[in-house]
């Protein structure tokens, strides 16, 4: 795909609602419609800090993440749907 | 459990309603059906301060803590109910 | 007592509505239902500042204080009840 | 009086609604029930900066001053009213 | 006027409603009954930045000054009105 | 003209609402009853970083610049309409 | 174009909304009316931040971007309109 996320972005490929990961992590019934699991497909460079440093991003392309519901942007690329996100709507890395 | 929190992120499992502390602890009644004590089971490598300094834990796997009513987001994994919360949400550590 | 306070919380025993202190502070009618005075029985260790550095408590287990009327979450701990505050829900020390 | 209050936090003694000082001043009339003028008793050790450093009080004991009419927390001490505000509540010193 | 204002605090006295300045200055109808014109007559020692270092203030004593119409506090000093404001509510000095 | 702005604050001579701009620039109609296209006529020397230190204002006097509708306040002089507004109110400079 | 953003502005030309990128973008139906992607034609010099640094741009003049639907002030100029919005709103840079 060929969007490069700015600052603390994060470009997620949402899971299908019928899908159930290896580890058995599923979103509850109230969450079906639109799940809240995913992979990031690509991230940002980092946010800037308020002394101008950078902070780099703690996903990369290929985690499997865990967001909010209400979490980021859709948008359609290629035939895909997307979602444009911050790295801190991402609540965890599933390992 | 294999989920990695971000950032300050904390995985909790809540109490059930009816336990007791062996300390004695328990929650007031307007606090019995969602209970505001849990076992830490996973968390985040910390925030980054406004300098882009990683500020610690205080928190780890195993510490069984309080926290506020409203706090965290509910996950299902395995299972098992789980809350992803922020540090800050989290009120004391029973020692 | 085996609660732990997180970051700059403190835990405050609240006095009886009816005791009066020995230097005879209490409070005005408005505040005797629920009193704003109280001894503090646990500290956290500091609330870490924008540059990552750790700021000292200025309170300490065994202070008499005055905090706000409606500051502090209620818990109860082996038939007592106590409140978790901020610091900074403290207004001032009674010496 | 025995209260020390905390980090940037004073108290005041409200001067009597009838009282005029010696340089003239008094309060307008919409003022006139809960006097905005004052003599401070007693001062914390001022507020934590974001850098964690300490920044010191501008007022002291003794000091008379001018503040805002809904500023700060009423508290009875030894038959007294006092007030406890923040130094920023006050507007500015009678010398 | 004894009142010596605390941090970036300024006291103005406002000019008359009436009042035309040499430079030909005056207030749109709007703002007839409070004027938004007037004389700083005082001014506090400068506010503290977050790093706890004293920031200068612009403006003097003497400058004549231009400031929002709601802004400041009205107290009566010694058979006059005055207006106590941070130095942020000024907009100009008329020159 | 002889005010001189204080910290990040511009004096702007809105242009006549029929103006039209060499440069061929003019405003959408919604916005034809209050131009957003004026001349800088006076600047402050800056704002004060949370450092304390002065940061330089990018525009000047002369400068035409484009701002947003309801930016600033307006303020007469010497028979004319002036807007003061802060550097941050300005989108762009008409080079 | 002869408009100089200031700060960490961008002016954008928003791409027709019948447009197709060529790597297959395209905008979902609600977005049609006013679409989201478009070319950058200039930027500003960027932020300072909080230490009175200053933040450099991350995108340029040519990034065909993509933004939130509510992003940005329009302004027509030389017959074509454009918009002027925050690099904060650009979600990200098409590749």
């Amino acid at each position: 795909m060929n969007l490069k996320p700015l600052a603390d972005r994060v470009i997620v490929k949402p899971a299908p609602a019928e899908e159930k990961t290896k580890g058995g992590l599923y979103i509850p019934d109230t969450g079906k419609e639109k799940p809240q699991y995913g992979e990031v497909v690509a991230v940002g460079e980092g946010k800037v800090a308020d002394n101008g440093q950078l902070v780099q991003m703690q996903v990369k392309a290929g985690d499997k993440v865990l967001y909010g519901k209400y979490s980021g942007t859709e948008v359609h690329v290629e035939g895909e749907d997307y979602l444009i996100m911050r790295e801190s709507d991402i609540f965890a890395i599933l390992g």
